[in-house]
């Protein structure tokens, strides 16, 4: 296993474990980790702390990201596709996208390199939570 | 004046006098006002906190976007424009887009109906920005 992916599935579970959503991610700068995050709809009351948003926010204000690299345990949505593009992240490393297929290819489109390791425990871990809390998914993607 | 853009320029002065960028953005739902934000990069040292993404979290958990528009003072870069396109609001007001063009052609092909209210006083308030503080100002787009 990746070991920056094994850091995201971490905090994922650590989000899970928190009664949330778990998905996870993590920032690389120049081959180090630089911040962690996962989603924090429920914990924080907050719509746009995706796991990805909430790695940003963690990182702070680091200038240039274009020696970075994000990892999320899911495919991103366009909400963190768009912040994704918008700060010119190149690459990014996602656990799977089989129960939420995001936006590949808008990231595609602007030159983001998006590698997907289709992994089985990320499959298994959302499956099971989506199965368990579906009104909370829903929610999170805002099929509403 | 529109009264909701009228409070969305009253939220970037906010962020002015803090020492911040100075663009501000309001939420509004079945004709009320949910809740406002303002750009927060500096005071928070937090790169996602663009005006509407500091709006929308503001907001908190309020289910269906389906019945909002959000105002900004300025057209929204890509993260908000992903945002705005994955919690499916349909409509954003801008008060100019002058000073940065920002996503709206993406908005428009997921739907977003985009009105550019092309206002001086929100130009003048950017190009006054970006006239001092440049730096802050490339940060803030990411033109690093």
């Amino acid at each position: 296993m990746d070991k920056f992916m094994q850091l995201a599935i971490d905090e994922a579970k650590k989000g899970r474990s928190e009664g949330g959503i778990p998905i996870g991610s993590v920032l690389v700068k120049d081959g180090k980790v630089i911040a962690t995050g996962h989603n924090k709809r429920v914990q924080e009351n907050n719509p746009i702390l995706h796991g990805e948003m909430d790695c940003l926010n963690n990182a702070g204000r680091i200038g240039s990201y274009r020696n970075t690299m994000i990892y999320s345990t899911l495919m991103p949505c366009y909400m963190c596709a768009g912040t994704i593009v918008q700060f010119k992240i190149p690459k990014v490393i996602v656990g799977e996208s089989k129960t939420f297929s995001g936006a590949r290819e808008f990231m595609e489109s602007h030159g983001v390199e998006v590698v997907d390791l289709n992994l089985p425990e990320c499959i298994e871990m959302m499956e099971d939570f989506i199965q368990k809390k579906p009104e909370l998914w829903d929610e999170d993607i805002m099929e509403l």
